[in-house]
């Protein structure tokens, strides 16, 4: 099927993260289950409430659109997802594999940096005013987020796994 | 095989990007032969030029560790060309197709940032400086590239595709 408009991407994109974010959902107890550190298991247990609200935010937004969120698979994240799994498989000590678990959950974090700066560009561009707040907001937590795992892995995860050595 | 330092983490890593570059370089071509606007087009020939730069400082990297790039598929990647490629046969319109080329782009970038970023934290606390200098290179180059696309999506792609509506 052909799409022609700037407002058939945007729905497009919104689709791809509303999938994407429940992908996230699906796969973070999985990852939260296999963390070491209090730390990393408490901000990775805050992301999934957050991720929960982001998932409400884009419902706001195809309610508003009068689109269904439903109809596209984020293959993109569908592959980060299976690769932060292999990476489970493939370490075993606790400190090593959280400094995993930081750079695999920095990629999805990314993922939707990139993804949520799109929509809100396009947002603005469509003249949804309401619509690319909700999407700065998404994009401020992420950010956030991304940051916080930054400051983890640099104080303290990748300092236990030196020393795991 | 359980691994368990550091150092073969940041090893993994370091094939994980080694990959996913290579896979970017394969995939970049057909991208660029689908754009419309010159300025996107150049920009993206120019980031072919720059990425078989950041594959020589990974494999630089690789041979003063003594080890071998190979061995680690990037699966992440892979899914994120994979979603790349299916945008390139959903939308026609070149404007509309271009904006969907740079929303793809921009997740490619961004998986590097994050890949880099990780790469070049643990160079530092595994103190291999000038490996950490090199990763901080093509950090920056990615951080420059991501910019340039938001730009030229924000500036001219977008607004072009919004008068295609």
């Amino acid at each position: 099927m052909a799409r022609e408009n700037l407002q058939d991407l945007y729905v497009e994109q919104l689709r791809d993260l509303h999938s994407a974010e429940n992908q996230i959902l699906k796969a973070l107890p999985k990852m939260i289950g296999k963390t070491t550190h209090p730390e990393l298991k408490s901000a990775l247990q805050e992301h999934q409430k957050v991720t929960e609200k982001q998932v409400e935010r884009l419902e706001t937004i195809f309610s508003e659109l009068g689109e269904r969120p439903s109809g596209h698979k984020c293959v993109g994240m569908e592959g980060l997802l299976t690769e932060g799994e292999e990476a489970l498989k493939d370490f075993e000590d606790g400190d090593v594999l959280d400094a995993a678990i930081i750079a695999s959950a920095q990629r999805v974090e990314h993922y939707e940096m990139a993804g949520y700066g799109t929509v809100r560009s396009m947002a603005n561009m469509l003249g949804f005013d309401k619509q690319a707040d909700l999407l700065q907001e998404t994009l401020n937590e992420e950010g956030e987020a991304d940051h916080l795992l930054t400051g983890l892995a640099e104080r303290v995860v990748n300092i236990d796994a030196l020393k795991a050595d």
